[in-house]
């Protein structure tokens, strides 16, 4: 994404009603019986988007269950919807827009992105409500920068001025790609390694960005709102004929295809972030609470062994 | 490897003599005049071993040429040997060895391990030239305190008492995995997990401990030898029926079967690295002496681009 040198916030959340109680997902349509019976630990009725009610796009199939005996409610969520990112007004536009109380020009300039997301919530429903009625705003609000730029066959622009936004933006004078002919005309002599930036990792980078507001807002809102909990998000994003898999969690996106599995994503566990957290305990020992060392051990060391040696497999090893 | 609270040094490397000065590969058996020729920027000469010298074990093949006009020498080296591992002496087997001054029971006990390394010198032979000197050496060192465990096919010990090496550990007494039947005999809870450890996952222990100390020693003895430069090490290491390959820095091990390539390691590069040295520079920004941030631009920033928004890739993002 453009770095944003002031805290931008997360726009999506701004105004936003206070989160929902516990729920089943939109698309599910329930009446007031069905939700009841949902929650049905003996009975366990399969929920799935009934013949006769809206269907999903792309005529998605979804069926959920309680985990009977778990938890009182069922704690995961869904969400599928078709999105509408509309462009962001330049600053010009959006003064003469509300000046004149009218349409921009040329009216809603945009395009639409299909999205499917699962949210496996723990220790309370809380987090995955939340998540799944904000999170698709949220890559909405990422994506309205993009919206000129995706749409342009030329490279991407890797610097825009400062005082506007991707709206106002001229390509031939802020990409660098246009302009490495001229002589510079400052001191300092040009670098010229450049990264090549496509389009697409502009897009995941705007859904990295969503999952990091969407984060940041249930920190901010978890004591106002009472969250309980948190959750495991896993989206699918349809967007200009791409296909977009993000994860945060121990959840995984498949597709099956031939009788083939075929991972779309990775799941992130103790075990397959355990380098990352060991380096960042050795870093910030502060962390660890005066209970662990950032060193793993096969078990639990027990007070009888103290002062023998044992096994340890430090960050940087995959052996003991 | 077993954790040793105090430091134990690099062992290999105590009373050595100091670094050589450059030189090829001791397997090459270069004459002086031979030695000459490597050197020679227009001939560029192949060197290979010999007929009718010493052949390489497992009819190794090996080819090098200087790579004219980078450097005056060839900064890379190259080590093939078979390295016997002989059993560290146990603290009371070790005291009646040195009473009585003779051999120890049974004679010499351990194994032998095949060993071939290629270290691709930068900046400098120095850091090369040693590491094909002693890394084997400190490899040897780690695998001393194995021998009897890799021996034994029961699993391996997780805890050994503190004034034992293994030559002297009972693993009916060390062992979790043989008593996890008694009663606990303390008042804090068992923790019933433990992670299987396999004596392949030590020999990787032993390997990656050794690049540790390797590492150590060239820093220490950086200034006092003079030593230049830095070094990718490339390992292969063939112990008791098994293949283990172990690097550090920008060269691979291939295998090539049938016309297919397998890669049997994996480079480190800035690329590869990235979010790694991202996240360290985000918890030690000290590190980065004022010039950088720990974000990723796509090229170096002008004087004339402050101000203005700039496509930037944070630690934990793939897009920008």
């Amino acid at each position: 994404p453009p770095a944003e040198p002031r805290g931008s916030g997360a726009g999506a959340a701004r105004g936003s009603p206070p989160a929902a109680a516990f729920c089943r997902p939109a698309f599910l349509q329930l009446t007031p019986e069905e939700l009841r019976r949902a929650d049905d630990h003996t009975g366990r009725a399969v929920q799935s988007p009934r013949d006769g009610r809206r269907r999903l796009p792309w005529s998605t199939g979804y069926a959920e269950v309680i985990n009977a005996g778990k938890s009182q409610h069922n704690e995961d969520q869904a969400c599928c919807e078709v999105v509408f990112v509309e462009q962001r007004p330049s600053p010009r536009g959006w003064l003469s827009s509300r000046e004149g109380g009218g349409e921009l020009d040329g009216g809603r300039k945009g395009f639409y992105f299909h999205y499917w997301a699962l949210f496996d919530g723990h220790a309370g429903s809380g987090a995955a409500v939340m998540a799944s009625e904000r999170l698709h705003l949220h890559i909405c609000e990422q994506l309205r920068d993009l919206v000129e730029i995706l749409q342009d066959p030329s490279p991407p622009p890797i610097c825009l001025p400062h005082d506007a936004r991707s709206g106002s933006a001229d390509p031939n004078h802020t990409s660098y790609t246009e302009d490495h002919g001229e002589v510079p005309n400052d001191a300092v002599p040009r670098f010229h390694l450049e990264k090549a930036v496509s389009h697409e990792s502009l897009v995941i980078g705007a859904i990295e960005n969503a999952f990091k507001h969407m984060d940041e807002q249930i920190e901010r809102e978890r004591a106002s709102q009472h969250l309980a909990g948190g959750c495991c998000a896993l989206a699918a994003i349809y967007l200009m004929g791409k296909f977009y898999v993000a994860n945060a969690g121990d959840s995984r996106a498949i597709i099956i295809r031939n009788g083939e599995i075929i991972p779309m994503s990775r799941e992130f566990t103790p075990e397959t972030e355990r380098q990352r957290l060991q380096f960042l305990a050795l870093l910030r020992p502060e962390l660890l609470g005066k209970e662990f060392t950032h060193l793993e051990f096969p078990r639990r060391i027990q007070p009888k062994e103290l002062g023998k040696k044992m096994l340890y497999r430090d960050q940087n090893m995959n052996g003991w």
